[in-house]
């Protein structure tokens, strides 16, 4: 048989065309039709989340900006805009671009820009949408201004104040208010408010230690908000808070908009600290992979490992199944145990499972998935994808 | 100013479009000219990489057969092979598509491969290059067997050997020839030897340990390869091998080809084991980071994170400066933290880091940014970026 395939490949070197891959489902499928590794988004629990932290955020009149380095996907974020969502946010000046490119018309930069590159694209996006962006540090304003007066574009500034996540922002008022002026003194930019975000405390497990851990980020917030009133500094934004800390943030009285981004999704890491009576978010993200060897009687092997979720907050969890758990997680395998051989998936069997943490999930993926009930509604491009300068 | 910006935006709609992301660096740039995050790759140690590994297994008569899902990167498998290298490993069918179109002809997906739009796959890649698939199982090898007859497509098969792994693979030397008998009845397949691959033990940190659980591996093997011997099966392959243990895989006798992948870039959990005075792999592959946030005199925040290096294996070293190293990283972030302020890199501050673990970092870059010296030779697409199905 060696001896044909190699005749065949010797005499019709011409019929060579490169081989397609084909969609890795359609709308219309049968969630049972779904190629693997696949990331699946479930619409009715994917809605049921964006319509209770939206209610949950008018309820307080703050305004809701979802995070869209969380998913990555403009048809998300026009969901979320639909919803009532004031713009969204991105991490990077890159990642901006495809939402831009769908329509998206209010995007904050909740991160500082360096580097003259990163400048130009932010001064092209702000000529065809509202961008807001981060600033730290008085050298990297002026070069900010600088571009934006090349360009003849203008942003709204947020000064970052780093509230205890020890990452970037001001560390005192002084410095704040220090950057406020040069904000005024500079053309093209204008002073809109801070950024306090900490993404430390949005995993704390208990309820208790969650809250005291949100109510001393609001106090610190409330040195500088008092230190602005006294130097007669109007300070319109104050944005910040993510999904673990929402139900405080909302009712703190001093941030006027939210960044959550997680609470679309809930994945595993998320979802195992106590959320109280106050909300209840569920899963509606999942990895989809195929069974695809059970060398022994308490093992089974999926193929889906590192290159289709990230593992640094721990493996995957399978879902809708008892007596079976992910020990390992390898380049494109995860290792399943079976508490007995009846809990052991037979080959071939497509399991479920809830990525460990979602942001850097979608970050693999080209594509999510989006299904209701057994059924596939829509391919969704993962636009943003890789856009991370 | 925001009322200007607001005119512009509603006056001239139909100047609206899409915004393009520049080239992240261009053949002939300063290195400096790079923009950040980005994956960049010394060719000249690269070169020597892949000169010591090629001189290695052709002095003990060994094939090497490179590991693809490395690099996903064509341009790097065909240099692989031009000095040398008999084809390459897959660890995906759709992962060989890009290698197969860019003409690589010699493909051993290093994987079990299960469910029907895999198979289809598989065999129309084997209609244009020689591919070698591992089974395990009996039900797999007859799907195998059943899609090849319909697509009129041959392919040549080695029996996954679990030698420790406890991953995928037989679990006796019965399991395998009956294995083999099978493969003799069906058609479209053929028996061509064995995959022994034991990934475990690559990192073993010492050198004396290294060997010896190398050493356990091969007998391992043998008690297969007398088993076969006894049923006169002839095995004319044996494959695995990996960086780790490639100096020891190589004199071992029974691996006829070895699989390692990472010796071409060296990341920084490999360059932590004990090399003896046998192998001289050094660092080709950086990431390259802006320092975009100096909040504090002892800390330095840089534009990568989880989403341009994996982390499950640790965080990137810096590379080529002292007093400064790697405490924490988020999604889009590095937190450097600083012996003292004259360690603190400035603002701007171009940085290189060495990822934890080269394949999954591969994996979130569209393209690898190849330079010698000072300047840009080539940007070289990782054209199998995201292909895990």
């Amino acid at each position: 048989m060696e001896d044909v395939k190699q005749a065949v490949l010797d005499s019709e070197p011409q019929k060579i065309e490169k081989v397609a891959i084909p969609p890795i489902a359609r709308p219309g499928d049968s969630i049972s039709a779904i190629d693997t590794p696949s990331l699946i988004l479930d619409l009715d629990v994917f809605e049921d989340n964006l319509r209770t932290m939206q209610v949950l955020a008018e309820r307080h009149g703050v305004a809701l900006r979802p995070h869209a380095k969380a998913h990555k996907c403009p048809e998300i974020a026009l969901r979320q805009i639909a919803l009532g969502a004031v713009g969204i946010c991105c991490q990077k000046v890159s990642e901006a671009v495809p939402f831009v490119a769908a329509g998206v018309r209010d995007i904050l930069i909740s991160n500082e820009i360096v580097g003259s590159g990163k400048l130009a694209l932010l001064a092209r996006l702000a000529k065809q949408a509202h961008m807001i962006v981060c600033v730290d540090n008085p050298k990297a304003l002026e070069a900010l201004s600088a571009m934006m007066v090349e360009h003849d574009a203008n942003v709204r500034v947020l000064i970052e104040l780093d509230v205890g996540q020890k990452r970037c922002g001001v560390q005192t008022p002084e410095e704040a208010i220090a950057l406020v002026h040069l904000i005024r003194k500079l053309p093209h930019v204008s002073f809109a408010g801070v950024q306090a975000y900490h993404g430390g405390i949005q995993h704390k497990r208990s309820w208790d230690q969650r809250q005291k851990a949100a109510d001393k980020t609001v106090r610190q917030i409330r040195q500088y908000l008092d230190a602005f009133y006294a130097a007669s500094i109007d300070c319109a934004v104050v944005s910040g808070g993510g999904t673990g800390t929402a139900a405080f943030d909302v009712a703190s009285g001093v941030f006027t908009e939210i960044q959550a981004g997680s609470y679309a999704f809930m994945d595993s890491d998320y979802a195992a600290i106590d959320w109280g009576e106050a909300l209840s978010f569920r899963h509606s993200l999942f990895l989809l992979g195929t069974v695809m060897s059970t060398p022994t009687p308490d093992r089974a092997v999926v193929d889906l490992g590192l290159k289709s979720t990230s593992a640094e907050s721990g493996a995957p969890q399978v879902a809708d199944r008892e007596g079976l758990r992910c020990v390992g997680v390898h380049d494109e395998h995860s290792i399943l145990l079976a508490s007995s051989r009846r809990h052991r998936p037979e080959l071939g069997t497509h399991l479920r499972m809830i990525p460990g943490h979602c942001d850097p999930t979608f970050n693999l993926h080209d594509c999510v998935v989006a299904i209701r009930g057994h059924h596939v509604e829509a391919i969704w491009p993962i636009s943003a994808r890789g856009l991370s300068r």
